[in-house]
């Protein structure tokens, strides 16, 4: 089969051998593959998959069932050709990967494989930070940063689907406009506003941030955290503005505020099985009704990965970048 | 009835109203009470009372159940003339003093009034950060700094008790020799040892620590972040040598930290009365096997409330602190 490896922190299509499922996994014929920024940081050598998975990246993908391992066959939860969707510990760059079962969903009707290929990563990453990390309910306010990434595109609509205030940050007016869809209750142009002075005046208003799912950190997060709500959480995903931050410990202390560290792909498989299942029992129906719609920025082939990862390192996107494999 | 009313800074002897117990109260007899930092920093005027505690200090007193509200007496878990000793806001440093029926709890068998007085606000500030708020497990490593504090000779025994390793902290090695009872298995002399240096050696030695409670705080927080093994909680209870810490956000991301504000004062009374709870059935049962055993430094009359304070305020202590009143 083809896939995308990685040579001198490029990808190069390369014909690798077929996998064969084991006996708990699902074998799946590749249609789509989401893209992510860690996808990038892989390729840079920065980021490998772990063990037991591929070494080219590819977090996400859609396509159907061609195979499954003799224990995922008895869970019978899915049957050959089954459209899914799979969360990867890494591999999905490729025309076909082995995934374990409890890493497989089925689509959410009436997607196509393109829309779904967008799911399993952004989804359960938003879903495990928001909700299972950052404690979001229904009134609170969520500080999500990075309005126009990938990411935000999905855990805006979330957040908001579950009844919470969103706030969020973009580069410049003109992406604000762009992004406003998403539906944030706040959109602060960071160019122009200081951050932390927005939180503070939520605050004042009587809004103030209940948990925040940040990717951008930096010195911004340790003069926003005093501004929080009683009890509440800081989720640290990711640290692209910055990997150190002054922490103020006297409003950290008598506010009970949490500063947590999360990433998806530390969890062990028990745990994203469980958060998958969450997803589909929780979150798959609000798509099916509507209230969620996930958003593709552009599809391109497989062959062109690297020109897609250019697209995300520029940070040109807004919402999702799809490969679409040929697999005929 | 007799109580320690704060003025100018000063705790002096007054005469106050008796008060009765409300429907879901207790009215307690007093007999001895526990003293905390906190009852110094209320005396300067820094940590009053929460709404409806009388605003004297004294957040722990042992002593008999002298009167009952009507819900109290229907729960049926005391009698008049029990021995107790309650958890309170405040109000403790008196001849009486009303808590709600959660708050109050049946004394260990064999201890005395003294050694019940040193039991609820330390007992239950212990638990609840070694365990609720840093998930201390057993063979995990626990950070207790400050190992003279009227705190750390309840938290290091029962983080002993519950099998955990203990690094704590001292000023001097005089005193690292009169803790050692408490059973520290590290004792670091911070005058002339790096703490984080410490710290870092214990994660190249395999014993990373899974959890702080740390009331010092300052920059040694956010130097030692990065040795603490993955998943692991570092509990802010007071921040006594310095409000501020630089943090570095790359371990707390890829070792999924948390650094968590926590103090007891601040819980709901039902957190509060499910936390004593817990208290009565998994760590009395330890007192009375003699696995932990409260230590007291000194016992002092009420009327000596402030000589009291100024030995925590110097420092001098090795354990708790107890104020003695006559009801006769």
């Amino acid at each position: 089969m083809k896939a995308m490896l990685i040579k001198d922190e490029k990808l190069v299509l390369s014909e690798v051998e077929k996998p064969n499922p084991q006996s708990g996994e699902i074998l799946i014929k590749i249609y789509a593959i989401g893209l992510n920024r860690a996808d990038l940081l892989q390729k840079k050598g920065a980021y490998p998959s772990p063990k037991g998975w591929p070494q080219w990246p590819g977090l996400e993908v859609s396509g159907t069932v061609e195979a499954m391992g003799e224990v995922a066959k008895q869970k019978g939860r899915f049957k050959i050709g089954d459209s899914v969707c799979a969360l990867l510990g890494g591999g999905g760059y490729a025309q076909y990967v082995c995934a374990p079962e409890g890493m497989v969903m089925p689509i959410p009707e009436n997607l196509s494989f393109e829309q779904a290929a967008t799911l399993p990563e952004a989804y359960a990453t938003s879903y495990l930070n928001l909700f299972w990390e950052g404690h979001l309910k229904e009134g609170h306010t969520a500080f999500i940063p990075a309005g126009a990434s990938g990411l935000a595109s999905v855990a805006i609509p979330m957040a908001k689907a579950f009844g919470a205030r969103v706030v969020t940050s973009v580069l410049s007016d003109e992406i604000a406009g762009k992004i406003t869809p998403l539906g944030a209750d706040v959109i602060i142009n960071s160019a122009k506003q200081d951050v932390s002075e927005i939180l503070k005046q939520e605050e004042l208003n009587g809004t103030p941030v209940n948990m925040s799912m940040d990717c951008l950190c930096g010195e911004t997060l340790g003069k926003s955290l005093p501004y929080m709500a009683e009890g509440g959480y800081w989720v640290v995903i990711s640290t692209l503005a910055g990997t150190e931050t002054s922490v103020m410990l006297r409003p950290l202390l008598t506010k009970g505020l949490h500063l947590v560290g999360s990433m998806l792909r530390k969890r062990t498989s028990e745990e994203k099985a469980l958060l998958l299942a969450e997803l589909v029992e929780i979150v798959w129906p609000k798509i099916e009704k509507g209230e969620m719609k996930p958003s593709i920025y552009k599809v391109l082939p497989l062959e062109d990965a690297n020109e897609a990862l250019d697209i995300i390192e520029r940070g040109e996107n807004i919402g999702k970048i799809i490969l679409r494999v040929c697999n005929e």
